[in-house]
């Protein structure tokens, strides 16, 4: 299945599972809602009993997931990325988080005021399905609902003010996520997905989402060591090389560049970056 | 006012005021939920006039808030404590985040399986009462509701496995959050309250709160540069010298010790401390 949050004509929200090229409407106002609700099967099927259904021309796709509890996100995980930083190969993932604000939808405008080195990071997205504690890899698969698309865009003059990436990373309604969520039965990354992250017309991000050092149940059953994973949670697990800050001489993102991030086998992100005048007030 | 979130003898949570040794109930179920209404003085005006009380003794205090959205965590804040750790005094400060999970009520046992190296630190955090966003420093300390005390409880092992600090630190349920929240026209940083760590009867961490690099407005203040905090988010604001890194030789918790964290006019938690079999399989 494709899953998704769509805002229809009306301005409300609902999740959504696609149909050809139209959306059946489930009866949950979003996809978090839909997947708290548990059985995704049964309440598409039910969604086709009732028949409602929307356009693809009719709805806005909204991030798949508007209020995920816990989004944890590794770093050095392509071994061309890890390649790139200079850095070696690390034996545990390195972690950090982000918060729900943090993301926006596909085809929003990027808006950032106060950073001159915005950067990109294409990644391939994991959405837990179930309550996940102490997992074995196996168990950490079979808890996995799906993936999607998220571009992990960095603020980088920010991140390297401190040992920790946070404040470089946190930037309310700077992470696409998107467009939909393939369910794992659809989509495997051992299969290679190809992930790419483009400019305008540029590619400058090209890896396959099987080149993960710590592959997604991996991280899903690394990660529930120390924290339980629910249904909505998101795990960002990495961006391969060709990020601006690997690049000689060193690239970021200007003002009306459009960055594309995308996954074969499901979709694409198309977001429309804005540097805004910076508004801060310092007293 | 002092504020806290109580479980009452029927099993119900209730947000409550101070009032001598007694507690008058508010009518939100959470003391979130009566920040997110807005104004608590005329909330505890009310729950005067309704008379609804309950005695000190029939009540559990939970943690003050249950379900932050956003919780900010700041280290290398102590002058004391960066110089234990050998670091230089940072620029700006250093970030990192927790999940709501990763607190913890007042009196709770702390039960850590799979670290041999879990470590304390007392924290002063900060209740933000209004949306902060691209705020002067005069602003953020308008916006900031009140302060209660953390105690930022960390697995050195797993803290030190990569560059970030992450998954040393929000393990859930570990992080002891309360036992009240005191309002900003009670108490102010400046004045120097006394913060200390004791294991069992011994103090191991005694500083004041004046002693901050950053201050507790002038650190809501720069982390609203990037991200909108909104009411009952929660900023950590660091913690002092003493740890058990820190010491020669190194000390980390032992299983049945108390960890009790206090600061001078807010109260104190008490936590044991428990290592558990650790659970954790892999495949």
């Amino acid at each position: 299945m494709r899953l998704a949050t769509v805002r229809l004509p009306d301005g409300g929200t609902r999740a959504a599972a696609a149909d050809g090229d139209d959306w059946r409407l489930l009866s949950a106002p979003t996809l978090d809602a839909a997947i708290a609700a548990g059985d995704l099967s049964a309440q598409a099927a039910a969604a086709r009993r009732t028949g409602e259904r929307a356009a693809a021309a009719d709805v806005t796709l909204l991030r798949p997931l508007l209020s995920p509890r816990k989004i944890v996100c590794c770093g050095l995980n392509y071994r061309d990325h890890i390649a790139e930083t200079g850095r070696e190969t690390p034996r545990h993932p390195t972690l950090f988080a982000k918060f729900a604000d943090t993301l926006t939808d596909p085809g929003a405008e990027i808006a950032v005021s106060g950073s001159s080195a915005v950067d990109w990071e294409a990644e391939l997205a994991v959405v837990v399905g179930a309550d996940v504690t102490r997992a074995t890899v196996a168990d950490a698969r079979a808890a996995i609902l799906g993936y999607t698309i998220a571009n992990d865009v960095s603020m980088r003059d920010w991140q390297s003010r401190t040992l920790q990436w946070m404040q470089g990373k946190v930037w309310d309604a700077t992470t696409p996520l998107g467009p939909v969520v393939v369910t794992a039965d659809e989509f495997d990354p051992a299969d290679g997905a190809r992930i790419e992250t483009l400019i305008d017309a540029e590619v400058v991000q090209s890896s396959t989402v099987d080149q993960l050092l710590f592959g997604a149940a991996e991280l899903v059953a690394y990660i529930s060591r120390f924290l339980r994973l629910s249904p909505g949670d998101l795990v960002l697990t990495g961006t391969p090389s060709g990020v601006g800050l690997g690049r000689t001489p060193r690239r970021y993102l200007s003002d009306g560049e459009v960055l594309t991030t995308r996954i074969a086998g499901i979709g694409e992100l198309r977001n429309p970056f804005r540097i805004t005048e910076d508004g801060t007030v310092s007293a």
